[in-house]
Order: C-alpha cells, then structure tokens, then sequence
C-alpha cells in the first residue's frame, strides 16, 4: 500500500481527459451524422472474440494473429482476441441474420482496435475507428455511394476536395494486368503485398524481378471505359466528386477484397497519410456457411483523422470547450444547498449550470469559472436566497443582468 | 477454409444489431444529457489498464483481480487487466494531472467494463456503464448533487418516483454502531461483507455471531440530525426528492468507500434489483502520492437499466426506429446513379436518404422500405429523371406530393 502507482495508462493506449475527449466526440459525432444522413445503421459487438474468426484464412492470417493481436486463453480454455478490425465482425453479424435481414443493408460502427505492435505517429495499440458497410448489392454505384460517403465526411470537417486525394484502383483489373507475366497464385499474393508496399521500398523492381522471374512494369494503362473502375470515376464525377485518381499501386493490406478499392490520401505533404481504406469483398461471409453476401465498406481511424484536422487547421476552439453555460458561486458553505436547488431551475429550462461546491472565496471561484471557459455567473448570498432575484454576469461582456431563475434562463437561451 | 466459423458472439458478450443498438444508444445519450445538464464533462480512457492498478488495496484485491478479472501478460511481460470498474481509472486520471485540474472536478464517462464471472441476468462478462464523479469537494452538498443527479437522469428516462428507492446509509456511521462490538479492523471488514450480502444469505444471524464472537442487532436507531446522513436526507428532501429511505444493510462491495454510501432500488417485484450505487471515497487518489483528492461518484449500468425501462414499460417503438426518413427506388438498375446524384440533394437539405441499390422489382423494394420503417419514397425511372419532377409518397397515410427535390424537402421538413 506504501508503494506508489504510476498515474501513466497502458504503453500505446491514451487518456481522454475532457479537451481530448471533446475533439473525440466531435469526431465521432462528424462521422455518425453524415453516415446516418445515407441511411446508415449503427451496430456495435464486444471488443472480444473468438480468435478463430481471425485465423480462417490460411497462414498469413495465424501469423498476423499471433505476432500483431492481443490474444490469450480463457480459463474456460476459449482463445480469445481484442479485435484488430471490425470486418470479420461485421461478417459474422450479417451471416448470423442473413435471412432475417432486409438487404441492401447499411451499417456502421464506431468501435475500438486493438493491435500489438511499437506504437508510432498515426498507430496506437488502441484506437477508433469508422466502419461502415453496405451488403447485398452488386452494382457499381454501391462502390461509388461508398466513396462518396467518405467524401461526404470529410467535407463535413471542413475540409476543401485540394486538401485530399482519392485513390482508386480495382483488384480484378490489377489482376489482369499482372496475367501477362504468368503467375503463380502464390506468386500473384507475393506481388499484391510487394505492390502494396511499392512506396516504402527502394528495391520494387528488382524484389518483383525475383518474384516474377522477370522484368515487371507497373505503368499500367487506362482501362477501357466499360471496365468496372472506368464506372466508378464517371460515377463519382456525375456527383460532382473530381479529387479521383486511378492508381496501380494501391492495394490495401486485407486479402479478403475482391473487386473495387480505394483510399483517401491527404495531400499535405507534412501529413502524407492514408485518412480512409477500403474496398469490396464478396466472398466474406461465406466462411460462416450458406451463399455468400457480397459486401463493400472502408474504415477510417480517429488518430489519422485528428492529425488531418490539426494539420489543415481545422479544429476550432469551440470544438475543445466542455465548461458549463452557467456557474453558481455560493458567497459561502452555507448556500450551497439553495445553490443546489436554484441550479435545478436552471437545468430544467435547459441551461448547463455546476454549483462550486469548493470552500475557496467567492473571488476564487470567479476566476476559476473565468477560466474554465463558463459563459455566465451568479453569485448566491444572503440577499438572493431571500429575494429570489439574482444577477446574472456574462462574464464575456461583463454586462450583468437582475431578474428571477426563470427571466435569466430565458435571457440565457436567447 | 472449408470448417465453418460459428456467427455467435463471445460468451456472456452481446451483439448490438441496429434495433438494440438504437436502444443502447438512446440510454448513453439520456446518461450523457443529464450529466452534462449539471456541469459534468466526459472522460474516457482504454479498457487495457496495469494490473497493478487493481492490486494496489491488499489481498481482498488480489483475489478479486485474479479470479473474477480478464488479466494477461503482454509479450513486453507487462501485467495487464482489461478494466473491471472505471473508479481506479478516473483516480489515476485525477492524479496524474492534480496540479494543473481547477477542482472541483465533475467528470463522467460510459465506459465498457469486464469481469469474468459466469454470465447471469443481468450480470454479463462485458457490460457498459455510466460513472459520473466528483472530486476536490468534501461539503456534504456534493453527496446530495450526485445522488440528485441519478433521480434526474431516472426521470429524464420517463421514470416516476414510486419506480425506485433511495437507500442511503454512511460508512463512518455503520462503523459507529458496530463499534460496540469491539471488532478489530480484520473482524469489522468481514462483517461488512457479510451485511452486504445480507439480503442474499438466510443466516446471517449466525454467520455474524460467527464474526464476532456474540450476538449482533441491525435494528440501528436513526442517527441524530447533525449527522452527514441526515443532511443528505434533509436535503434532498429541499430538491424535492422524498423517495429516501436509510438502509443499514446497504455497504457496497468495494471497500474503498469512507463516507455516505448510496443505491438506487427497483421497486418492482419482479425486477428487485440495484441500479446505481455510488458513496465517497476520500483517500483514493493517495495511492498515487501527494495529498489525497476526496471523491464521490456513482455507477449505473447499461444491461440493468435496460431491465428497468423494460420492466415499467418506458422504452416507446420509436426509440428502436433506425429506418431514414426517405428511401429513393430506382425502377432498374440504369437509373442507380441517378437515384445516388438525387439522393444527395435531399441529404443536403438534412433529409436522411438511402437508395435501394438491390437488383429486386420496385413493387419488392416498396415493400421492404415500408417494413422497415421508413416515411417516404420515391420511384425514380426515365420521366422523373428527365422531368427533375418527383412523386414523394408517405408510405404512413398513403398521400402523394409532387415536385422538385427542393420543394419535396420542404415538405418533409414541415
């Protein structure tokens, strides 16, 4: 008991004291409310899960969940997983449902992530992340109604088209342009992965020599307009979204996408980030048995998405305020009962109202709401519990205003 | 590959499918309204915490994290405890930032919590739960303010009065009339155990003659009225709060409490169960260093409170309605983007829209819109497009109106 507790959270997790915090909700509540203004859904699961339902697609898949997830073994010997990601999850949700549910179906998520690795700039161990998901539906203008949501929320933040760069690109067509050099399945995974990693390395043409067994050119032509990623661009044009890009070298790390993926680049060169990620995968939900339900739907995370704010100066300081409209200050201890009872007047006709219930002086507490950022005071004495008349300071103006709980409210909302 | 994968959750976790998720969503947002009606800014932290955290108060703690936690070491061989209870957290908080916080401090925060225990009713492995707290104030108003605010957030839900019942007892004082007994400080903790589970157990008679060592009487006599337990009374009967009842028997399990203690009971038969409980605890914030921070804070969880609402018929059919207000139906899948390029023009407008992008006949995609829930459609074929004139129909009284996206917006706003 004598030994002293470090006040530090977990390695690569964070605090969210009430600055934070606030930014983080507007963030979640940006998101939340674009994604229900297309008729999106909002779902949730626990954060624990079979850890199985990480490991169903083959080896590439064992490792990822035994070097980079928190994984360990209940005492009802379950292997249980904090999940990484929020697509098996959602999977497994709509083939639980599959034929109760009405398709096309909507849905988003605000969850947290877990995953274990060296905490760096833009990747925590713990974060949050937008997902959202659109399944049964085939047709392109599902991809283009997705791409057009993230843009949607980015717009929402503030954020100018120039301030980003839509990335598009298909796996199918990337697959065809690969046909040529003949490879192997297990050579096409190689090449996928090494294409994803093409702008983190130096040596890109000489590792796709080794695994080709030939040279390999990545300026891959346009497709013809017919093709599904020709489609996707004069949708998005049609919505008058033209910050779009064709490019070979995106390829998103899942396996499980099959057709259409993009990411939302930010173009700021002090921040040259991916911001959103995603793409179609239709072949997910067959691992929990029946016909597949194809599905299409990006994630976005709350850390890339502050430092896309703070680096294009879009957080105002509105954002971060928490205080209170209103403060009562007792003159002293012994008001602060009646305090407590004029606050609830005030907090019935909708006024945000703390009592400082502190024992400092009344000075004290004027400043301290100063401070703290409150729009308004009164100040409760003798005189005011026995008058019922209060004098309301707004402590921007300075101006004070005399009336009764009820007038100072309505001058309050007005 | 071809094992299929179970599409049920983690035991004693839920899925929160939209209809429910409306449901959790509409309490965290009531929890979060009132909160902040009274000043309350929200926290939050990861659900990873050191383990040490919780093993900080003596053996008692040690078992408690051992058996009836989720506690594993990381691959950095850090001991680490997914959060059990968020009261350790928000003092760490606290403490950790001490010298720069203007206290008195009022936080709150609806956190995910864990324990590992069989799951029940009412008691499942992973559940949600509003903490709000106060620190830096030791005036008895700040126990009557907390106690107040779980009566408003109850009625802000609907609730009546006669709903539920507010115990309230004080540690100091339950240590006061058992001090007749001469216990020593192992015997008192044991017999405050035992009191606790008192309502539980069908001899406590004997088990506490067991303790200590004679005949022991609960019939306490009320205590006098300068006694903290009596002004909380007195003034929350000043807030118009009446449904308080003194109950010896209610000690809460965690043993960091010092002062007045506090339950919130369901007064209906078929669902006698606590709501919310919170007390004082002066001294938590010491195990951190420096001069303790007093506290006093309750916690209110997302799986009872949803039992109470259901139990007295407080959860209306619309607080489950996920459904947008406005479902566009293209006629064939030619019109899709069409349909994509009208729907943002009522989405802008603040019309939550979504488009029956399905492959099924209009007269199906009709039908599945109106058993979800939705307001108003419209069928989008070649005249609407060509013409820019829409039908908007109410698919709740039948009525048809026709216009432009604007005008049809207006309408639906009125």
């Amino acid at each position: 008991m004598d030994k002293k507790l470090s006040t530090e959270p977990y390695k690569g997790t964070r605090d969210f004291y009430p600055e934070d915090m606030a930014v983080e909700r507007y963030i979640f509540d940006t998101w939340a409310k674009v994604a229900e203004s297309f008729g999106f859904e909002r779902y949730d699961a626990s954060i624990l899960e079979p850890s199985e339902l990480y490991r169903s697609k083959g080896a590439e898949n064992e490792e990822l969940v035994n070097e980079q997830t928190y994984t360990f073994v209940d005492r009802g010997e379950r292997e249980v997983t904090l999940r990484p990601e929020m697509t098996p999850t959602v999977a497994r949700m709509v083939a639980g449902k599959r034929r109760e549910l009405s398709f096309p179906v909507r849905w988003y998520s605000i969850p947290n992530l877990f995953r274990y690795e060296r905490p760096q700039r833009g990747r925590l161990r713990e974060h949050w992340q937008l997902n959202c998901d659109m399944f049964g539906v085939d047709d392109v203008a599902s991809d283009i109604e997705m791409i057009a949501l993230g843009y949607r929320i980015l717009l929402a933040f503030g954020a100018s088209p120039k301030m980003f760069e839509i990335r598009v690109n298909d796996r199918t067509w990337l697959k065809l342009q690969l046909s040529d050099y003949g490879l192997s399945e297990e050579q096409m995974k190689a090449m996928l992965t090494l294409i994803d990693k093409r702008d983190k390395i130096d040596d890109f043409d000489e590792e796709a020599e080794k695994i080709a067994g030939k040279k390999v050119s990545l300026d891959f032509t346009t497709p013809n307009p017919e093709h599904r990623l020709m489609q996707v661009i004069e949708g998005l044009k049609a919505l008058g979204i033209e910050n779009v890009v064709i490019s070979p070298s995106t390829v998103r790390g899942f396996s499980y996408y099959t057709g259409t993926i993009f990411e939302f680049f930010d173009t700021a060169s002090e921040n040259n980030r991916s911001l959103l990620g995603g793409g179609r995968y239709d072949n997910l939900t067959a691992l929990f048995g029946g016909d597949p339900v194809s599905g299409v739907g990006f994630g976005m995370g709350d850390v890339t998405m502050r430092d896309f704010l703070e680096t294009h100066s879009l957080l105002t300081k509105d954002v971060k305020t928490t205080a209170p409209t209103l403060a009562i200050l007792p003159l002293d201890a012994t008001h602060n009962l009646a305090a407590e009872v004029l606050a609830e007047e005030f907090r019935s006709a909708g006024v945000r109202t703390a009592v400082d219930l502190s024992d400092r002086k009344v000075g004290k507490k004027l400043s301290a709401a100063s401070d703290a950022g409150v729009a308004y005071v009164i100040v409760l004495g003798e005189d005011e519990a026995a008058s019922r008349s209060y004098a309301l300071k707004n402590l921007g103006t300075g101006d004070e205003t005399k009336g009764s709980a009820e007038e100072l409210a309505k001058h309050i909302a007005r």
